[in-house]
This record gives C-alpha cells, structure tokens and sequence, in this order.
C-alpha cells in the first residue's frame, strides 16, 4: 500500500492557526494532518461518524512523532497529505507531510488503533472504551 | 442573587492563547470565561461531569455578547470574573469580565440552557438532546 | 451594499471542532466566521497578511453576539456566510450565519475595527495598537 | 541537570479541551506540556514575554514525540511534569508526563531551539526569524 501516492489535502492558514510568533501554532499542525487523514479516509468510503454511530467504536490516536522543519504564517495556502505507511488488525500508521509548495513545512507519523464503547453494568452511563480490532469494512478498504 | 459579589478565577496567557497580531485571540476569551463559569459553578457544589454521567445532562450556550475594550498579551495573569445575572426554569444568564489589574480587557454576558439525552427508538444510537428546566438540584445551589 | 447576496464559505467539522457533548464547541463558531468573512475579503481583493506586512495594520474585533439554534455535528457539512450590514470609516459590522441544509445552526454579528502598531519610543520593542481609520485602499473594495 | 526531580504542574480539563469521543483531543496535551514548560522557565526566571521584546527571540518547537496511554476526561486534575533531559548551546530537550494521579496519561519529549527576529534591508516589513544560540542569560539558569 506504501508505493500508493500519498493524498493530498489544502488546508489554508487563518488567524485562529497562529500564534504571537507571528506563525502557525506547532500544536495545529497535529489539526491539519487530521483533516488530512478524515478526508483520505472519506475518500477510501470510511464514514467515521456513521461508524461512531452504528459500532460505538472510533479511531483513537496512541503515537504521534513529528518535525518542524519551517514556519507556515497567515494565508499561507498548505497541501497537507496522508499516506498509509504499516496496517496491522489493531492499528495503522499514517505518514504525512505538510507543504508550502515545494517545501517541507512539517512532517510526521501517527499511529493510530480502535476502541469500542463498553457500558460499565455497576454504572450504566459510565463510558468506558476497549482497544479492539479495525473493523474488517475498514481494513477492507484500507488494503486496496 | 446578584447582588452577591462576583467570583473571581485567575487565568494566564499562554502561546496557544495569542494570535498572529501579537494578543489573545478573541475566540479564546470564550474559553477563558467558561474555566471560571466552570470554577464558580463547583464552588457551589455542581459537578457537571457527575451531571452528565447520572443525569445525562448537559449546560448548552444559547446566546454569547462580548465586547473587547483592550487587548491582552502573552504571559498576562488575567481575572475572570462569573456573576449570575437572571435565573429562569430552563435557563440562566452569567455577567463576566476579563480583567487585567483594574483594566477591563473584555466584558459579556453567556445565556446557558439544560439539555438531556434522549434516544431515538428507531436509532438507538442516535443520540439527540432535548432542551428541558434545569434539575431542582443546580437551582437550590444557584439560589443561595 | 446590505442587498448584495450574502457570500458563502464551505466548513467541514472535524474533531477538533467538537467537545465531549458530541457537537461543535461553541466558541468555535467565531472561528467559522472568521474564516468565511476572511475568504470574503479575500474574495474582494483584500489581503490580510499583505496589509499586515505593508501597512502595519490589521483588523480586530470589537463585539461579537452570536444566537446558537441547533447543534452542528461530527463530519456536517456546514455552509458559512458573510454579508457587510454597517460601514463607518472606522469600523463595520458583517451579519454571519452558519447553516446546515436549510437548517440554522448559529448566526450572529461581528464588529470589527481597524489598528495600526506604533512604536513606543522609550520602548522601541514595545509592540502597542492605535485604532485608527480603516485605509482607504480597503474601503474602497467595500462600497462596490 | 536530569537529576532534579520534575517541576509539576496543574491543569485542569476543561469543555474547550474535549472532544466528541468523550476524551480530552490529543493535540491539546501538547497545549498542556507547553504551559507546564512556561510555568517551569518561568519559575527558573526565565520571562519569554519580556526576552521577545528585549532580545527579539523566542522558542520555537522542532521535535515532539507523544505516546497516549489512557484518556483524560472533563474535570479531571491532572499534574503534568517537565524536566530538562538535554541541552545544548542552540537547543534544549524536555521529557514531560500528563498523570491523573498515579496513572500516567500521555508522555513525550520535546525538543526546542531559539530563533531571532531578523529584518530583510529590501522588506523592512517582512518578519524572518533565525535559528540562533540560546542566550546565555537562559543557559545560565537552566544550568543550575
């Protein structure tokens, strides 16, 4: 699956990204790489919120390693991609950049696993959440 | 009520609370009054993440006004203050300020209602919320 | 300049965007109209960041009141408008809506202003904001 | 340096800092690492505000490595550490923990350098900063 292109994903800077330094947050980055990966994801036909629905289960994430090579500022129009770099039955590892043209802006990995919904039977409203196993309707369209 | 005086919770500027101009970011002020409705609400005794497991109920902002006199600046030790101003069956005002030592930074007033849980038969799942009165338990507390 | 039509901008809720309720946080509505009155400028020919750098000015905001009707949600696909409803030659008001289908989600009215740094001649360093007329170059793509 | 016990720091969950899985978003803790690390300078004497306008220069992230063991929720007190692991003359490396209690929520390290303001002579306007050494006034207080 690694030899696929990685997605692609423009993400503009608005004033909300920055920060006093006059550049965008490092924290935001960790946003745009997740519009990434929810729109590659959507892309493949992964519907999270229907997922969240119907199987009380979501992506949770467990990893995330990332490097700062230059500041992105104001209006600065990004591409942020998202590209699958290991899939096992308990998580997946995305490989993304994010790019002002030519260059490298950020880029980072995040490892991200499953968990479902469990209801506590001492406390019936007590959300608790499992790691468990990717949905087989993910993986399936994860492995094209 | 609202003549008690107003409570107050210290709150200070961070990077992630800046914005490219070099100040707090407007939006964030929203934040910052909600930290001391939050602080004041459990000086009274209501907890609301106790009131969302048992009661699967929930505050909800319906109406925010907020005026910006002074800009605050990295590194501030602000003062929000959270008074309340109007007390209904089903909703409740809260007069605030931001304040920067006798300087008024930003003034509003938050008008908040109760929502529950209800599921959907037909989507169990489905989780809506309906707008219903405040629990007798937050008014007793709220009417001291 | 009120009977124009009223511009549009797509905004997607991710993640970020949400809050342990299950639906958008409130306070991050002013960053979806912030966005839709940013491209709006744009739209029109005016550049934030290139006035930032070239005239050392920039837009704040003075009053914000906002109604919220309905809860936007995980993946909604949310259409937010802009439309001028007051122009002063130091500041204007944009009436703003956020709509999902047909449906109203949050509208409300942003005042906005105009600054420009001066420097503190004790303090060369010192950054500090005079509000001052919106320039001219500005206005006149306003009033078309 | 790595010997001294970590300086902790509290931070409170608040609505801002969740999301709809019910759980405090993972980007947010690096918002929390970052105030307890300006809490920790701040307690070594080190003011970023006033070495901005003094030095032109400030901090900025190149590295972050976050693992997320379990999830912090609304109202949670969670203590979070920062102690410095290297350092060097240009760039400095923290290990942080997020723990509600004894439980150990999120842990990572981040690595930051010191960049200075520089004006381009052909855009007076146009902001660049410069990866440069660490001013010796904050060697010398993390030293200690």
């Amino acid at each position: 699956m690694a030899k696929l292109a990685p997605f692609h994903w423009p993400v503009r800077v608005y004033w909300e990204d920055t920060d006093a330094g006059g550049i965008v947050f490092y924290a935001n980055y960790l946003k745009f790489f997740e519009r990434a990966r929810t729109e590659w994801l959507r892309s493949l036909g992964v519907d999270q919120s229907a997922l969240m629905a119907e199987q009380h289960g979501f992506f949770v994430v467990s990893d995330t390693q990332l490097k700062y090579h230059a500041p992105a500022r104001l209006d600065d129009a990004l591409s942020v991609t998202a590209q699958l770099s290991a899939l096992g039955s308990a998580s997946m590892t995305i490989t993304q950049q994010c790019l002002l043209g030519e260059q490298r802006i950020v880029e980072g990995s995040i490892r991200i696993g499953w968990v479902t919904k469990v209801l506590d039977a001492a406390h019936a409203s007590n959300e608790r959440f499992k790691p468990t196993r990717i949905p087989q309707i993910i993986l399936a369209k994860l492995r094209i």
